[in-house]
């Protein structure tokens, strides 16, 4: 069995982390603003967790997404958890626009076609208010 | 703009509701026992909601994931709230295996290929434990 990549990084840009989970920016270049929030512990599944633990797990979900709402303003917030690949728990936060790659797939469906320019001056404004939002995010987390 | 699908109709055969949520098992031939939790009220994100609600409908999903777990011992759960195309809120509770469709793909990625006979055999042994898993899933969540 290969390491586990989230037991041997943080997986991004820490933005937050307390002694049970941390949050963190990854490198998605077509995705500004996709934040992941990853539990220490090598864990699979959310019922693997004590109800306190997955309270605790999707409080800062919701910061998370309360702080890209007041932020970044999306179109919508898309959240997932799968593991399939790294079977470590964590949590995928993405703020998604009309005009983004794959809406209105999910992020790991097909991209859309004809969304060229589009897309780059979506990113590009969604960049320029990153600092925003990672100031808001630090300040919700506590 | 469209009348709303999840307004419209269950989105599913009816498992089990209460006066908030409803738990339906959708037609989605490629992945018996695929649930959805489904908000009753017309709501677009889960910060919409009061905490205490978030709780009911968390609360709904984790017992959906220990039911798959128990009754159908996926070797993943999945778990998504997109809302991209019906902006109302719901959940998606997807048993994985890995000679499914996709893995490790997301259900809404790319299919894998060379796997006929695996994926047919696999969704024949998943339907004949949906009766268990139903009657397991209502009896946790009361």
């Amino acid at each position: 069995m290969p390491a586990c990549p989230l037991c041997a990084s943080d997986g991004g840009q820490l933005v937050w982390r307390d002694e049970r989970l941390r949050v963190v920016l990854p490198d998605e270049p077509d995705y500004p603003g996709f934040t992941r929030v990853v539990w220490h512990a090598h864990v699979a599944e959310m019922t693997d967790l004590p109800a306190a633990d997955r309270e605790a797990l999707m409080r800062a979900v919701w910061a998370v997404e309360a702080a890209q709402r007041e932020a970044l303003a999306p179109d919508k917030v898309n959240l997932a958890s799968f593991g399939n690949m790294v079977a470590h728990l964590h949590w995928h936060v993405v703020p998604r626009w009309r005009d983004d790659r794959n809406f209105p797939e999910s992020v790991w469906g097909p991209a859309a076609t004809g969304r060229g320019e589009a897309v780059g001056a979506r990113r590009r404004a969604v960049r320029e208010r990153l600092p925003a939002y990672l100031a808001l995010l630090q300040a919700r987390l506590g």
